[in-house]
């Protein structure tokens, strides 16, 4: 494989709200090179925030912002009919929380990840991807923007003028169109170790295929929030690592 | 009097919320010199924050933080039993919050004033004016804080190294010793706007005696969300520009 | 016309949330014959409920619940993803906090009608529609449902064996098929007090056709939080006692 | 011992909130006796409520209300200054939502105990205590109020005429003068099973001591949350049953 071939594992860490734990976060720093953080939409607080930022820290892992639906009971994961304004608006602002935790602990923040059905809206739907790409942009245009593989958030995100990367999922199945396989769908989500890094290994090499264009693969989500979760990310790391893929963080311009 | 001596006058706005309308923010505008701007916790909104930011960039009024409480319901006016920890992860999650608008809309954050109960707290309580302090200091130490003029948090703020200013309140009646007078005895809340425009002048002119010390006035609250705050703002203007006062908003050295 | 036809007159009232005023509930209560109530979770709070239950007992008016999204913020009128499950458990869950106020007061509840973009979906979606009707259902079967006239709501009221009521809006403009002209289209939303007023006897004296189907409209829903509130219910009021419609608040049988 | 002897065993369950699970509310059904129910406001959520009904109606456990401050992010333990008014119809919205979850399931609403913060106020604050006492009374009269052995809130519930019952914990420490020795103070919490169930014995057969007065213990706080709950209640139940106390819920008159 060609030795110059790179790519980053992100996790969505930070997830723990008030007394309600939830994620492998420790573990799971020394296996990732970049983490979403979620910031007190969906899930996390601000204590959440200002540990995770110094655990990473700690770690010398990259900071992303992971902004999801004002919904902690739904976790994010219910679609919420926000106009563009109110997206863009509820962009910034968590985009300026996360960042105050970054400036205080001096640790940059170098990408943004929506969470959740706004990640899957995102994926889809022109006006919402470009309300994001736009707070994004207009808070600061040096951020990279991540968004699934050929999804229109990238597309969204390269029209404003950001530095977008695309995200491949290992534990998930995919459609033959390139769109990920619904999860209430049986097979969607893959449980198996060795699946999961085998499948890491196909998005890295080949990326993947959307509406007959080639995708490369440049960062690869590891879940943290489940008990195969370290074991997952093991895996993948050790079958890169043989094969010479390279692992590190997505770095701003 | 003193042709040098100058007065910033602030007013909280930003207060509304979703399709909750508060408080008199375009009247009041042009009759302020800073605003000190509610981050979403006890009032507030991401959309409220854009349009009020927008708002007091087209008056070229000067914008500040207004943190409070998480509490709605209870407009932050509420004692909520926090550790400084909090405060502080608090505090810097809504200066982050704000200071993104204020950053997309190229707008300079100023200064910073905590609210309601917090305030009150902040005033007499070393440990939370500490907390809050050394939160605007990590945050940004050029920053200004505001606090009740001869307060704990304005000591606490001198301490960490920032540079304070010293609160007045020409709508409210001050006990002997340079406290407020509670809100729920009689005489406490000035209604009259010439009273109101007397007060505010000997506030600037003499300053506040607390403890035995003289404290100069830097800034004098105007009440914004109230049926006589226009009235009064104006009455307090008048005064103050007929005694030469120069009204113009605090600077960030 | 029919001596004995009878309308009865509802608005959403106790739409205040802690300091946030809304509406004009004192001013319209002698209007009406039917208060929704807010249950707090898209508006309204514990405080603001008790307060409401009070001022309608004085004056006479019947007592329904107005349940809603969680979402004040958006005032309940976004949609939510939210699945039937959820949306039964969330009507139970307001239905008995609102009863409690009933209850401590010696109010009895009379009936149901849901709030904003939960009211216009189970007007269209039986999934939806039937949740709420269970809910409803199983939590007291002898209260009323209210729902949009000939809309799926009232139909999955019926087929559960809830008394069911239709419900007509004077203030705004139907399509040729008996929906609602959305608000965001000219003249969806009526003003002057006289239309208004005409518009209610037609609804009363005529129904609407739904689907090639005549529906009787048994209550009219007056707004109460805009400033022509009190002035279209005067009118309403007027125009029916003319033509000797009876003004009678739904009994539960 | 008197073989009339009997106790209850009540748990604090439900206390899971959306995506966040809390608790070992399956495994510790079996070993209680009475739940107390979280309703939303610290922790739970409509569907967590409605699936802890179920669960406990299938073991037979009696169901009891928690009500706490509305503080998901502090679970409940911090103080919030909320006037006695507030209290009071908090509480009755609380009620009434789990109340109707126990209707639905044709479930009896047994007990109330205040969670938390609001628990320890109530033990010592008069004015706290008599608005629970009585938002409870006036809600339901024949509900059972419960309150920390010898505290102000039994004796608030008592003044207005409900049935109150003493609680003891016996995985606490006790003050000499009948308080609990507060949580950060050294051996507050006692880990040991076989020392917790020596302590339920001697508080159900000695009770205790508060202010020189001899205060029976009618039903013990068993702790659900944590690695040893599950431990610790076998041990208890071990040791009452070995001593013929007969474990039994609380019924209302």
């Amino acid at each position: 494989m060609d030795p110059s071939v790179s790519v980053d594992l992100n996790c969505d860490l930070g997830e723990s709200f008030g007394r309600y734990a939830l994620g492998e976060d420790a573990a799971m720093m020394p296996l990732i090179t970049s983490v979403n953080l979620a910031c007190g939409f969906h899930a996390g607080d601000p204590d959440v925030m200002a540990h995770t930022v110094a655990l990473l820290k700690q770690h010398g892992v990259a900071l992303g912002a992971h902004p999801g639906y004002p919904d902690l009971q739904g976790f994010g994961r219910r679609q919420i009919g926000l106009t563009p304004g109110e997206i863009r608006n509820m962009i910034i602002y968590q985009l300026g929380a996360l960042n105050a935790f970054a400036r205080v602990a001096d640790v940059p923040l170098v990408h943004v990840k929506p969470h959740g059905a706004l990640y899957n809206l995102a994926a889809v739907n022109w006006e919402a991807a470009d309300a994001i790409a736009q707070a994004v942009f207009d808070f600061d245009r040096t951020l990279i923007l991540v968004g699934l593989a050929g999804s229109v958030l990238v597309k969204a995100g390269e029209t404003i003028g950001l530095r977008v990367v695309n995200e491949g999922f290992p534990d998930r199945a995919y459609l033959p169109d390139g769109q990920l396989m619904p999860r209430d769908q049986q097979g969607a989500v893959i449980h198996d170790p060795l699946a999961v890094a085998e499948n890491a290994l196909i998005l890295v090499k080949n990326g993947i295929r959307v509406g007959g264009e080639k995708i490369s693969i440049d960062t690869l989500c590891l879940h943290g929030d489940n008990e195969l979760a370290v074991e997952n990310a093991r895996a993948v790391r050790k079958i890169l690592s043989a094969e010479g893929v390279v692992i590190s963080s997505l770095t701003r311009r």
